[in-house]
């Protein structure tokens, strides 16, 4: 198997994404076996100027059509950073995901030697498509799994390591 | 620029530890500033049953090196995880990084088709090299660095996401 930045990039996406998604059921069931009100939930953060619950799996998604819009170089979908609900999180992820699933693998390829602009906090960066996949995006698709997880973990959800990694091989 | 395993792997895994580094002197300059005992910092968690701040800087230590050793195939140096201190980390994150940067990064290209072998939760997984690269360590070394970097969010320290992903070009 030769290297490729569509092999690279759409399993690692997918597998972050469908990974969040059963994090969330599992914060979800937590929530109801202890009486947790599953809407507060949503807005829970480790620290007052942190992204809520909702902002991390808003910022996951827009981290993961971002990179494969911009690596493909199509149209990065707009969505509206209004959930409120798991069941409206997990809708948020399944359109992430079609999306990233319905862009031809073959557009990503190639893709490690382009230029990539991106707006980052007010500025526009500029990198190649194998630093923005290896040293800015990926990071960043992990950091907002991670810190959901953490999120849901802080507030006495029974995940463990192997939810956030999802099933080996 | 022909995408490698050396060229995948090695600045990512030295960016995640070089950004860990900044982050941990954050949190130091933090606690001196505001009287948290910097040796009590070290043993903070998010949760009862996660590990410390101590502890997510030893496994992202491990996933590091465990990571460049396997898809080098070369010794995996052991550290005894008995640091209690800030500067204890740091010096453990300055081994592992050494450790990184002495891998002759050659032994890494072709490893995108070696079998690894590694043990997870008491059984022994194989994947192949690529897959390991990129559906486990990776993901493995950001959930350590972001965990580390939440539990000194959660403790007030004035980080931002840009610490977390480390200088842009």
């Amino acid at each position: 198997m030769t290297l490729s930045m569509s092999a690279l990039t759409l399993p690692a996406v997918e597998r972050a994404l469908t990974n969040l998604s059963a994090i969330l059921d599992k914060g979800l069931t937590h929530a109801k076996a202890t009486g947790i009100d599953p809407d507060t939930l949503v807005q829970a953060r480790l620290a007052p100027d942190m992204l809520t619950l909702a902002g991390q799996v808003q910022r996951a998604s827009d981290s993961a059509k971002g990179l494969v819009a911009r690596l493909a170089g199509v149209d990065n979908p707009s969505m509206a950073d209004d959930e409120t609900s798991f069941a409206q999180l997990q809708d948020r992820i399944a359109r992430t995901l079609a999306f990233v699933r319905g862009v031809d693998r073959k557009l990503l390829d190639g893709s490690e030697t382009r230029t990539v602009t991106l707006p980052v906090r007010g500025q526009t960066i500029t990198l190649g498509g194998q630093a923005y996949l290896m040293g800015f995006a990926l990071p960043n698709i992990h950091f907002h799994v991670t810190t959901a997880y953490a999120i849901l973990r802080h507030n006495g959800a029974p995940l463990g390591k192997l939810d956030y990694l999802g099933p080996l091989a």
